[in-house]
C-alpha cells in the first residue's frame, strides 16, 4: 500500500509507475524526497538544468483522515540555495496521492521548447497533457480552468507565472479543502525547477480510489483516536492555534525582541498589536462574511490553524494569513496595515512566489532606499511590479540575496542564499542556530526553537535546543505530519504506533528517530558534495557585529559550537 | 627603497605610513596584495563590509621606465566571486607609486554616511579629502576635475558611478600616459569594494620624487638594455602587438573555433574579419586624426599594444580597444560593428564597469530573449540603460551570474561567479582548465593557454599547460610586469637579474618561481577558508554536455585531472 513511485520524463513525455523498492520501504515525506535526490541527482548539477529532478512525496498515513498527516513534501536541488531542498505544505494533494497509492512522483529532465504540460494522474493512468492554455495565468485562474476541465474534486499542484519565468522565489502551491490553491511549498525556488521542466501543474483525480485499509483496522482507529484526543487536550493545539492560527506567535516573538523589524534591524515592533494573532482574530470575526479564523487546510485536521481573511465587505482576500507573512510583510517593512499585508499575500499566492522571500527582498530594497520603510502604498506598488514582471519586480522575485547584490546592500538576512523566516536570530538564538546549520538554509521549519523553554537571547544551550528541534522536525517531516502537532505531542511514541498499526510494521520510535537523523546527515552530505562547507553554516556578518537594540544582544554562538551540530 | 606601506582607514579617516616588514620584503604586485589579504582579511568576511580591505600594490621595478614593469595590482575579497581577487592594469599609477616609494596602499573599513573622499598622496603627506563634488560623475569628468585641481601630471586611480553604487561588475581605473583614466583593473567587482569604502579616487602627486637609484646602477642599465633588446627582437612583441594590439588574438581564436559567439554557443564567428586585429589596424590608420594603432599605456613601454580608436571624424572614442572587449561585445553578441563596440566600450569605461563582465551579461540577456543576438541598436540601448542605472541596467551591471539568475538562464559562462574571458573553453581547453581551477574565477590573465604549442581541442596536456601558464602569470604578476612580455621572454632569468641589480638582492629565478607558486597556493587557501571546494573548480554544466559546433568538442577534462592542479 502506498508503494508506487511515478516517474515522469519531461523530455520524452513518458510516465512510468514502479513499485517502491525495499531501500525506500520506510521512507516518506522529506526523508524520501531527500533520499531520492541523494541517490539520483548529481549534487553539483545545475538546478534549472536537465539533471535536477523535482520530487513530490506524501507521508506514511497519506490518504487517511488522520489529523495533520497529509503534508505534501516537494524536493529538488534548490536554484535559490544551490543545496538540497524540501519544502512541505498542507492542502489536499498529498491526501489524493495517498488515495492513488503513490508515495512519490519524480519529474525528470527539462524542456526548452514552447511546449508546456500538465501531469494528469488518475486511478489507472498518468499522462502528460499539453497545457498551453494555462500559460502565464495566475494560480487562481489556472485552478478555475482545471476545475472546469476535471471537476471540483481534484487535487492540484500548480506553479504561477513566477515559476514559469524560473524566478528564484517561485514556490509550488497545492489546493486546500475549499479548493483554493494557496498551500505553499514556498521555499527554495522549487517553482522555478518546475518551470524549467515546463510542468505547469499536476492534476490528481482519485475517482474510484480509497485509502488502503489499515493493516490492523481496529488498532489503527483506536490509536488515531488517542492521538486526536492528545491534540484536543493541549491548550496550543486545542485552543490557541484554532483561534489565532500561527499568528499567535507574534506576541511571543515581539516580547522576546525577536520579531524582525525594518530588515531585521531590530526585533521589536510597536505596531504589532494591529497585526498579531488577536488583531487577526478580531478583524476576521468582526468582518464576518467569507472570513473565518478557524479553518482546516487538510482533510481531517483538528487543529485548524488556517484561516480565511476577508476584506471589509466580507469577501475572501486570502487563505491563510500566517505568522511568517504577517511579520515579513509587516514589521520587517515597518508596516502595521493588515489589509495591505493580506492584499500583498494574495498577489504573492496568485503569482506564485514565497511570501517569506518576498518580504525579505522588499526589506532589503527598503534598506537600499528603493522605497521607504513603512510606505504601504510603495509596497503595494512594488508588489504590482512583481506581478507585472518589471525588472525591479524580477529582482525582488529573485529573492533577497539577489536583491542585495543588485542594490549593493550588505545587510541581507539570509543563509545559504535563502531569506530568514520571522525569528530574529540575535534574540531567538536557537532558531538562529537552525538557520546557520540547516542544510535547507535559513528556515524556521527546519527546527524552530522559539517555543522552547530556555532563555533565548543568551548563547547557552542553543545548539542542543536547535539539534533537538531539527531532529524533531526531520521526524515529523519524514512521516508527512504537520509541524503544528508538536506542542500537543505529549509522547512521540504514538507516531510509531500509528504507523505500525496502519502498515503492519514493527518500528520503534527509535527507528523513526534514526531515520530522521540519518536524513539530516544525508542532506548535509548532499550539500557537501554540492560545495558547501562549515563556512556556509554561519549567519551573515552583521548579526555577529551589530546588536539587536530590542535585546542588546548579538549572535554569539561560536563557529566551534556550531560545528558541534551533529545528528 | 620602495619599502613603504600606506594604511588608510575610511572610518576614522587616518592615514599612516609604515616600513615594509621583512615578511613582505620580496613581495610585490599580486603576490603582495594576496599575501596581505591572506594575513589581514578574514576569508569569510562580507566583501562590502568593514572587514574587507582594498589593496593597491606596484611591482618591484615600479617608478623606473623599464618596459612593461609598471603594472598596478589591486586586490580585495571579491564581491563578485566571494573569493580572493587581484586584477592588474597598465597606466601610470604604479609608476607614480614607485616614485613615491610606496609599495602598497591598504584601504580599511567602510563608510555608510553621506561623506565621500579622495586620497591625496604626495611626497610627504597622505590625506583623505572630502570629494562630494565628484559624486556620480563619469570617470572622464572626475579625471578632468582632478587635473584642474592637482595638475595634469598626477597619477589617478578612480571608480565611476558603478563603483559608487557597489555594482558587482564595477572596476577600478587608472590613467595612462595620455591622461586618460581607462586602464582597468576591471575584474571581480573591485570598484564596488572601493565604493563601499566611499573612496572615489586616489591622487598620486609625485612632484619632487624620483625613482630610487638602482643598487647597481650600471649593471641595472645594462641588464634592462638587454631585456629591451629581447622584447624588440621577438616578432610578437616587436611587430605584431605594436601593430594589431591584443586584437591579434582574434584570428587565432576564431581559427581554433574558440572565439565566443552568441553567449558561448559556438566558437566561430563569420563576421570576425570586420573586427579582428587587421580590421582594427586598417580602420584606425585609414581614419587618422586622434587615432593610433600603436600606443604605450605605461611609461617606457616598448611593446605598445595599446591603441587609440577614433570615430569617422578622427575624434578619439576609446583607448584602448582590446581583444576581450572586441570579442565579448562583438561575436559573443553576434555583432561585427566595430564602432558600436567602441562606443559601448567607452560607456563602460566612463561608467566604470568591466567590459568582459558586461559582454557576458548582455550575452546571457540575449539568451533570455531580452534583446536579439546581433541587434546593435538594442545593445546600444541596453548600455545606455546601464549608464542611466535603470533596473535592467543594474541587473546587467551586476554581472552575468546575477543576470542569469534574474532572467532564469541556465547557460551562464562563468566560474566562481565571474564571467569568462574571450576563450571558448571547449575549443581552447587549457584556458578552460585555468578558468576552472584559478582562485580568481574565469580569468584569462590567470593563465592563458591559447598561444601554447599544443592541440587545443583535445584533452591531452591541458592541465600541465594551464599549470605552467598559471605559474608564469603568477610570476609576472608578482613582479609587476605586464603579461605581454611573455612571448618575447626567451629566458625568465633576466627578470631575476633586473630585480637583483635594482634592489641589490641575490634572488634566483627559482626563488621567484617559488614565490609565484606559493602565492597560487595561498590564494587557494584563502578561497578554501572562504568556503570554496573542488566542486567550485568546474566549468558550468553545459560546457560538459553540449558541443561547441565549431570544434565538435565538449569540455572533457575530468574532475580527477583538474584535481591534479598542484602548484
Amino acid at each position: 500500500m502506498l508503494d508506487t513511485i511515478l516517474r515522469v520524463n519531461m523530455n520524452n513525455l513518458s510516465a512510468r509507475q514502479d513499485k517502491l523498492t525495499d531501500t525506500y520501504q520506510y521512507l516518506a515525506g522529506r526523508a524520501l524526497s531527500s533520499r531520492l535526490l541523494f541517490d539520483e541527482v548529481p549534487a553539483h548539477c545545475e538546478p534549472l538544468g536537465p539533471k535536477n529532478k523535482l520530487i513530490f512525496t506524501c507521508g506514511l498515513l497519506a490518504g487517511t483522515t488522520t489529523s495533520c498527516a497529509n503534508r505534501l513534501s516537494i524536493g529538488a536541488k534548490s536554484p535559490l540555495t544551490g543545496g538540497i531542498k524540501e519544502s512541505n505544505a498542507g492542502g489536499i494533494a498529498a491526501y489524493k496521492m495517498g488515495r492513488l497509492g503513490i508515495r512519490a512522483i519524480i519529474v525528470e529532465d527539462i524542456r526548452e521548447d514552447e511546449a508546456w504540460y500538465i501531469l494528469l494522474i488518475s486511478k489507472d493512468t498518468a499522462i502528460l497533457k499539453p497545457a498551453e492554455h494555462l500559460r502565464n495565468k495566475g494560480l487562481m485562474e489556472k485552478a478555475s480552468i482545471l476545475y472546469r476541465e476535471y471537476g471540483e474534486k481534484i487535487g492540484l499542484i500548480l506553479i504561477g507565472p513566477a515559476g514559469e519565468k524560473r524566478l528564484l522565489a517561485a514556490g509550488v502551491a497545492n489546493n486546500d479543502t475549499n479548493g483554493v490553491p494557496s498551500r505553499y511549498s514556498g521555499r527554495g525556488g522549487l517553482g522555478a525547477v518546475m518551470g524549467a521542466k515546463h510542468l505547469l501543474g499536476i492534476v490528481l483525480d482519485d475517482t474510484g480510489c480509497s485509502a488502503p485499509a489499515a493493516h490492523d483496522p481496529q488498532g489503527y482507529v483506536q490509536i488515531v483516536r488517542e492521538f486526536h484526543k492528545m491534540l484536543l487536550s493541549a491548550p496550543q493545539t486545542a485552543e490557541i492555534f484554532p483561534k489565532y492560527g500561527t499568528a499567535a506567535m507574534m506576541e511571543i516573538t515581539n516580547n522576546l525582541g525577536g520579531l524582525p523589524t525594518r530588515n531585521f534591524q531590530t526585533g521589536y515592533f510597536d505596531g504589532a498589536g494591529k497585526i498579531n494573532g488577536d488583531a487577526l482574530y478580531q478583524t476576521i470575526t468582526e468582518r464576518g462574511g467569507e472570513g473565518t479564523p478557524t479553518h482546516a487546510c487538510m482533510p481531517g485536521c483538528l487543529i485548524r490553524c488556517s484561516n480565511i481573511f476577508a476584506d471589509k465587505t466580507g469577501r475572501r482576500v486570502v487563505t491563510p494569513l500566517e505568522y511568517e507573512t504577517l511579520s515579513l510583510l509587516g514589521p520587517n517593512l515597518q508596516v502595521d496595515d493588515i489589509d495591505m499585508i493580506a492584499d500583498v499575500n494574495y498577489l504573492c499566492n496568485d503569482y506564485g512566489v514565497d511570501t517569506i522571500e518576498i518580504g525579505c527582498a522588499i526589506g532589503v530594497a527598503m534598506e537600499a532606499g528603493v522605497l521607504q520603510f513603512g510606505d504601504t502604498d510603495a509596497v503595494r506598488d512594488l508588489m504590482r511590479q512583481v506581478v507585472e514582471d518589471t525588472y525591479l519586480g524580477k529582482i525582488i522575485a529573485s529573492g533577497c540575496v539577489v536583491t542585495g547584490k543588485v542594490l549593493g546592500v550588505r545587510r541581507v538576512p539570509a543563509v545559504k542564499g535563502q531569506g530568514m523566516a520571522a525569528y530574529e536570530p540575535r534574540a531567538i538564538k536557537g532558531t538562529g542556530v537552525t538557520y546557520a546549520t540547516s542544510a535547507m538554509g535559513a528556515d524556521h521549519t527546519a527546527g524552530n526553537v522559539a517555543r522552547a523553554n530556555l532563555r533565548h537571547d543568551v548563547k547557552d544551550h542553543q545548539v542542543s535546543a536547535s539539534r533537538n528541534a531539527q531532529i524533531g522536525m526531520s521526524l515529523v517531516d519524514a512521516l508527512g505530519f504537520c509541524m503544528m502537532i508538536s506542542p500537543g505531542l505529549k509522547s512521540r511514541d504514538i507516531l510509531a504506533e500509528m504507523i505500525n498499526a496502519y502498515h503492519g510494521w514493527k518500528l520503534t520510535l527509535q527507528d523513526l528517530e534514526q531515520i530522521a537523523r540519518q536524513n539530516l546527515n544525508l542532506e548535509r552530505e548532499f550539500n557537501a558534495k554540492a560545495g558547501f562547507t562549515k563556512i556556509h553554516d554561519r549567519l551573515p556578518e552583521h548579526f555577529y557585529d551589530e546588536v539587536n537594540p530590542a535585546t542588546n544582544s548579538v549572535f554569539d554562538i561560536s563557529e566551534t559550537d556550531l560545528e558541534e551540530m551533529l545528528f
